[in-house]
């Protein structure tokens, strides 16, 4: 079973805005077992999306579509795509009662340009788009699929997931293709590759390894490929379980949402420990990645983001003479605003960042990229540096992993 | 001039990979007037790229193919193109001398392997590849220009910057393309789009635009095109004077960089002003789209991130009545975080934000996706109720830019 992925949008085309929207469709399809066999990304034109269809017709079986679905003039992709199949538009009643209660809810008026929203194709089956206003719409014609999308990312994964791959495992006895993603934290790409490559060359041929890292974080996804599911699954839960005799102490679980804020969170949970944090340079990233975790409130009781100097001192009772002594970007500073907000808050576990995350030095003598990290637990105050280069971003999201990366070890080590 | 981009490689097909290097490809093709019909991704398969080329010949005039130069064996898009072109490989002993020194740099062995990547057609200019061992190839044949690079982005980069487009640009005469981006904060797409219909209706037909919504943000960006520079730059800063009558309001700049955040750090650091921030639903994340912003120490003093409802009445002095009386997420509350954190940090301007970001209401009365935002300035407090809907991530994420538009507003309003 073959698909095409088809992007419309000029935004695309002018090298505005990376077409994110495949690769995520390419995977999930994947997953079900249809392989990918072109992704065309197209500008906002009639003849060109015509085109476009005609010649993935003629190789593929399934044709997925997404964007130019929205209320605006630059969206023409439902009116194309109704004289691609020499249909109509007609009012969806049912749909203009989701838009409806969609603006209700946000206390937006529903306007005539809203309406057009509504319309579809008499041809079509409309799938229900929960989390906005354009519907997608699923046609069957000479035993091709073709689905229309919004190309809105959540809203496209909304109707993806609930919509679209459950109706083509419906439709087609696919072959199964398993997808594991082993979590890891705190160890560079090449560093792993070295420390499983035994285990990766003894892989049997139907399991695939890719490597996919990101600010400190590395994700080991394994895909087997077959029509013998529980093969497949035993298969993958033992060469998991081997990975984890080799790198288990930087696995936070198997699963893309298995981050290590929610591996932290469910330890903080089970220990019913409570933790703080007190940031500078991360500026509220750590305790953003923490709030992010549903059931966040049960364990995180707040932070001071103390981003001027006296708010360290006025706040988080860093004593003055300790800045003087060893500057505001220090192991010492770091030390004291744990001990402050762990104190103030009184929590567990805090955590404390102070450091440069640049692109100018400022007030400090430190270079750009430097960071301490504190950690105090009911014990003992851990505190490291490091160097996480450039640029500003990079340096913010590498100290927020690796901070809950170290708060981990601490809440293992305390249990 | 159109172009057309293929991709090369089973693993964009697959959704391992991003197809980063089409973004980057288009971007530089539009700078110096390319416009890119079309972007294609497909698989390491003979048949497949040998159609591709033939399809692409009929829609454009450049063709540019990354990917599928490497030295292994599934790499087959040289051969392919050489039997594309009728063509024969020969060995070209400036690119032998080129791959040697490479290695020789890194102590490398120089194999037959890589004897290999010195075979090119005899029908193609070779391009250096300072940075690497697959030189780039130009072919010119019926008007069209068809060139193969790797698929390595920084080889790539290097092949189209020092090659690639001054060749093309050599070739053609050029028109120019001039993208402007108009950042918009606080309005729907729709709402936006009735507003600014008769503007939109009158623009000249050299000038495209275009809506790219995100979380409350909307970006409108107008693409004006011709061989007159001075005309097109003449004519888009007419029509953005033109837009800024109409929606000044929710202007926030002009250019991608143009944020919410930024837009408010320069009016805080001119104006000489303090902020401070209070939050509770989103959890950092005000305060760390402010910090995102260089040198934002300058006016951004700190935040209580006040996850528990202790640490409001600790630290932000919320009257333990006012919370048993209104609920936790209430307008009374985010009221009084504002002062107690304007008052704490000694600043200006605060901002406070409590909510329900879901996905279940926990101790709260309050419907998931309730958030109240309430902005102090040195002489009034504003509260608002919103209803951000599902999931937690948009909650959070609305919130947050709500919280810097209603500040904005604030700053001006107090100037």
């Amino acid at each position: 079973m073959n698909a095409e992925i088809i992007t419309i949008g000029d935004e695309i085309l002018i090298g505005q805005i990376t077409d994110t929207n495949s690769k995520w469709i390419a995977e999930e399809l994947n997953k079900i077992g249809v392989s990918v066999y072109q992704i065309t990304s197209i500008q906002d034109d009639e003849n060109h999306i015509l085109n476009a269809l005609k010649e993935a017709e003629s190789r593929v079986d399934i044709i997925l579509l997404t964007g130019g679905l929205g209320p605006t003039k630059d969206d023409i992709t439902k009116r194309t795509i109704t004289s691609y199949f020499n249909d109509t538009l007609v009012l969806d009643e049912e749909i203009v009662d989701h838009i409806k209660q969609l603006f209700q809810k946000i206390n937006y008026p529903f306007t005539d340009i809203n309406k057009q929203q509504a319309l579809i194709p008499t041809k079509c089956t409309p799938l229900k788009n929960k989390l906005g206003t354009a519907p997608g719409m699923w046609f069957e014609q000479n035993e091709k699929i073709i689905v229309s999308m919004p190309g809105v990312p959540n809203e496209m994964k909304g109707l993806m997931l609930n919509e679209v791959l459950p109706k083509i495992q419906d439709k087609f006895t696919l072959p199964h293709i398993i997808h594991k993603t082993v979590m890891t934290y705190g160890m560079g790409e090449s560093m792993v590759a070295e420390r499983i490559e035994k285990w990766e060359n003894a892989l049997p041929n139907y399991i695939k390894l890719a490597y996919l890292p990101s600010y400190g974080a590395l994700r080991l996804r394994l895909s087997a490929k077959g029509f013998d599911k529980n093969k497949l699954e035993t298969s993958l839960d033992k060469n998991i379980k081997l990975l984890y005799d080799l790198i288990g102490d930087i696995i936070t679980g198997v699963g893309e949402e298995e981050t290590i804020e929610k591996s932290i969170g469910k330890l903080l949970k089970d220990r019913k420990y409570t933790l703080s944090t007190a940031e500078s340079c991360t500026g509220g990233a750590v305790a953003q990645k923490i709030t992010s975790i549903a059931g966040a409130s049960s364990y995180f009781v707040g932070s001071v983001v103390s981003y001027a100097t006296r708010i360290k001192i006025d706040e988080l009772q860093v004593l003055e003479k300790t800045i003087k002594q060893n500057s505001v970007v220090s192991a010492q500073v770091a030390h004291e605003m744990a001990i402050g907000v762990q104190q103030k808050f009184k929590t567990d576990f805090s955590i404390a960042v102070t450091g440069n995350a640049g692109p100018t030095t400022a007030k400090t003598d430190k270079t750009v990229g430097v960071v301490f990290i504190a950690i105090a637990s009911p014990r003992a105050v851990l505190v490291e540096e490091f160097n996480f280069g450039q640029p500003r971003e990079k340096v913010i999201q590498r100290a927020s992993n690796k901070a809950l990366e170290m708060l981990q070890k601490e809440i293992i080590k305390n249990s």
